[in-house]
């Protein structure tokens, strides 16, 4: 772990960097899976999940049969376990609901903005060693709750031609109207075109490796919409003597686990919880069965040490984390004082898990800095606010006039002309 | 103006499709650009405003001075317009305002939603023949509501070195914090890395031709969110014999002396309406002051009859307008079934002109077909919505075990074990 104390404002912006990564290399095979995606449909699909799954599938659609075993073979603890994180989570993003906002901005002169759900939305769940099936939870139920018409899901077969059983069940349970047996770019490149078995949609969220990351780049190049940008995950810990030192090397290990690549921070303005968090992270690694992803990880962590909160509040800004954890004596200091975060998790007793899994929060959030201009996914990813206006009689007479001076000054004597004709009509 | 009628749905794809620009040619100009900007600062800014606008310009601020000559020059009848405009702008606005959202999913598991600004926004005004102040309103005044601290302004300079009158004083009326000489290219690289002069900022919003087009997306490669992908300007009509052709022809025109580029329809299911806004087309033409560029975009307008209303609206859904106008008896078929447009126009008195200008509404808004998966500028373009959670020791308590069993299930013991560290400190 690599310790900065009391680090000058100069150094911040190297503080602050995430690893680069290079996608110039990986854009080429993405950009020619898509041309051929494009052309030959269900041919390609099938080509390259055989060269990248190394299996060969007849039929890429899960079956209804296939749903019934996985609901059945799923123990009744985890069962139980997915349907109480459903319905936090539901809970949460059904209070997100906004109603239609109506005004009459001047007499006869009525605005209103209403949501309506994107229509066709896809979800991409990566296969491999960790089946997420809380990313199904994620994703599906404000899709489902936002009232989009098709919910397609992609995630790829293992070696066996299936689909984590979870995760069939979690799609199930959430109104998925069709899970494909499909991962990587050719999944990405077959929900931007649409291919006799794959529906085209018209965004597509979710996690992925440098691969699927740089597909969904691509895919906006195409006309589609992508949640957000995306890459290694994120927590950044402030914490103060209040703290229990167990309690926060076990969240930064928590995040360390999930790759060589996640970026693990401390800040504190605590010498004494530096070295005790230290002691403790090195302490916990030891009985992990990630253990070598997360020490990978931990290695390029840092613990830094503030000589105020003052500053080390504006270091936080600048750095953006994903997920922030504040477990310091005077939280309100950096619950009001934060500004770019993905999710606040606060106090001893909330660790990162907690927003990952089950509490209601979504954990599909921004990384690498893009907390400041962006946000996780809620409810409102999967909708459109649209704005609608009508207009009287009476209304085009009280801002007719000042749609015609503003139209003329603009030059656009059209726009004016739109208005003149209608005030002309009334004069009569 | 092409007529089409009773087309088969087989030609939808191609009766949806707006032209295709090809950027290829122009990304690598743009790179350049942003290359030279990132290395050189504020020299490469005066060296392309020099080559492209054909002005040496000393100091690219707008000083204090120049916005009060602005301010005094704007004649008082403008001045009033865009005050009432600005009225009606920002009480639609504020009523975008989302309150905190904040639920309890499971006793002592507090879960919150508030939204917060977007630190540093960046708005780009086009310069050229019409000095669009208009949307200086609907950027600054959603910016401004939101609470963004840094609202810059880049809009280029005239060949004597100024920017537009009324667009100065709607900058300085709308809280614009600075305002700089700088337009296409050289300003979306400048706010993208930032120079001496030019702040870097977090997200560019507004329209542009193509150079600035291409320049945002290049933009988002280097971290920056932008508005939306922009295209031509777009209108659909909806009328049956109850629309009054002559409004809808001027609509249509309104449209079309946007640009020759511009896309103008008109769906219909009656020949006769049909027949009618095609003379009323050719004779108001006649009398525009950009009469050139309205008849080319006219030329490649399209003017469809529909069997039936249900055909009609599946197809006005296919082809999602940015700006919709419905001009029919029966209001409510089309208002209620309309899931993708930018903004919707009811009724014989509510000209586009009227959202362009001072009712209230945002005209920024998404072409292209992008309506299916974006929506305009609202006030929560210029937030994140972040997310906040507490858990107490009983919420711990009550959760812990549901994240244990799936932290197990997806294989991340480390996420697991942050619960089981603190269950098992409340068993002692």
């Amino acid at each position: 772990m690599n310790k900065i104390i009391n680090p000058n404002v100069c150094e911040w912006a190297t503080l602050t960097q995430r690893p680069t990564q290079s996608f110039a290399a990986i854009e080429e095979t993405v950009k020619g899976i898509f041309k051929e995606v494009q052309q030959k449909g269900d041919r390609a699909i099938t080509k390259y999940t055989s060269f990248f799954d190394g299996i060969a599938i007849q039929n890429i659609k899960v079956s209804g049969a296939e749903i019934k075993e996985a609901v059945a073979s799923v123990p009744q603890e985890l069962k139980d376990a997915i349907l109480m994180a459903k319905s936090n989570i539901e809970a949460f993003h059904s209070a997100q609901k906004t109603e239609r906002i109506e005004i009459e901005t001047m007499e006869g002169v009525s605005c209103w903005q209403e949501k309506r759900p994107i229509q066709k939305v896809g979800l991409y769940i990566p296969g491999g060693s960790a089946p997420l099936f809380s990313t199904v939870l994620m994703l599906a139920i404000p899709a489902q709750l936002a009232g989009c018409k098709e919910i397609v899901l992609c995630s790829p077969p293992d070696n066996e031609g299936k689909i984590n059983q979870a995760i069939l069940f979690a799609a199930d349970l959430c109104g998925v109207t069709q899970i494909l047996k499909v991962g990587g770019i050719q999944a990405i490149a077959g929900m931007t075109f649409g291919t006799a078995t794959v529906p085209k949609v018209y965004k597509i969220f979710g996690p992925g490796n440098q691969f699927v990351t740089v597909a969904k780049q691509v895919a906006t190049q195409f006309g589609l919409a992508i949640d957000m940008p995306a890459g290694p995950s994120e927590l950044l810990v402030v914490a103060d003597d209040s703290a229990i030192a167990a309690f926060v090397a076990s969240d930064l290990l928590s995040q360390a686990e999930h790759g060589a690549d996640s970026q693990v921070v401390l800040v504190t303005t605590s010498l004494k919880l530096l070295s005790a968090v230290e002691k403790e992270v090195e302490k916990q690694l030891e009985k992990l069965p990630r253990k070598a992803i997360a020490a990978k990880a931990i290695q390029n962590s840092k613990l830094i040490c503030f000589e105020n909160k003052e500053l080390a509040l504006d270091f936080i800004n600048e750095y953006a984390p994903e997920h922030f954890i504040i477990a310091t004596k005077n939280e309100s200091f950096y619950v009001n004082g934060i500004q770019n975060a993905g999710s606040v998790f606060i106090g001893n007793y909330t660790p990162e898990s907690a927003g990952d899994y089950a509490s209601g929060t979504n954990h599909t959030l921004p990384t690498n800095g893009y907390a400041k201009n962006y946000n996780g996914v809620n409810l409102d990813s999967f909708l459109k606010a649209m704005t609608f206006q009508k207009i009287s009689k009476k209304g085009i007479q009280n801002i007719g006039k000042t749609i015609e001076i503003m139209a003329e000054a603009e030059g656009l004597q059209a726009h004016k002309n739109a208005v003149t004709l209608r005030l002309n009509s009334l004069k009569q």
